[in-house]
């Protein structure tokens, strides 16, 4: 027996991935997305789900690049803050004192100190409601020497 | 310090869900997919990547609309063997005798003996690359009546 408990949008698993990007000044900021994952096979691709009122979304439409970084176990205090906060108010990363790198392949940062990092390059930009879905196409991929972390 | 490891399409957590749709004769079918989730919020809307080979692919372009049976802990077995087998060779509903229930707001069937189920209309088809993307707005979403279950 089952019942109607509305349209409402939870569902796990969900990650807890930080979306990184260049402003305008090229300023680096990231973001923490929940709405996120593979889409594709081939190419290999990557979705990502942003209201139009945070700094990422612009910073995307801009640059038309992106990177996610994967935290380990052991960063859940540094993705559960840079979901907490906008870039407009603050560093994230100078506030957590995490290393932005410039992506080797995409013109985005990722964070240094998180192991999984995926550089993605924007391939389409679909327009549904309240968020905008960017699906980027996966270049590159990089992660520890020893191969040997647990990722959230 | 860190190593390339090339654009491969693996990202942990991904869900083990089952889509559900109808052929052209109106034969219930399901199958897993992993690369899947939330996509908006307003309206509540979730995307799920298909290859076109599947049987699931022509069942949605053609009824526009799918259900996600969200498996419980109980349901390892069958979710997996829903992901192996093809609803063309096999009636995965027969095969492990859960039943398939049709869905109260759009065309599409469920299953029955999982705990929670979201239905969704078709949305927008997103061509990416060897998967097609699927969005589907979330009209209606049940569960069990005591809510006291563990999903996969």
């Amino acid at each position: 027996m089952k019942q109607s408990i509305g349209a409402n949008t939870i569902a796990f698993p969900v990650p807890a991935w930080a979306i990184g990007t260049y402003d305008e000044d090229g300023k680096p900021n990231v973001m923490t997305a929940a709405w996120a994952g593979i889409c594709c096979s081939k190419p290999p691709c990557m979705a990502v789900s942003l209201r139009q009122a945070t700094s990422t979304h612009g910073n995307l439409v801009a640059r038309k690049a992106f990177t996610i970084s994967i935290p380990s176990e052991n960063h859940g205090r540094e993705i559960d803050h840079i979901g907490l906060v906008s870039g407009r108010d603050v560093d994230k990363f100078a506030s957590l004192g995490l290393t932005a790198a410039r992506a080797e392949h995409v013109d985005a940062p990722f964070i240094e100190e998180f192991p999984v990092i995926i550089e993605c390059r924007l391939l389409q930009t679909i327009e549904i409601g309240l968020h905008t879905q960017f699906i980027g196409e996966m270049l590159h991929r990089l992660s520890p020497c020893n191969g040997n972390v647990k990722s959230l």
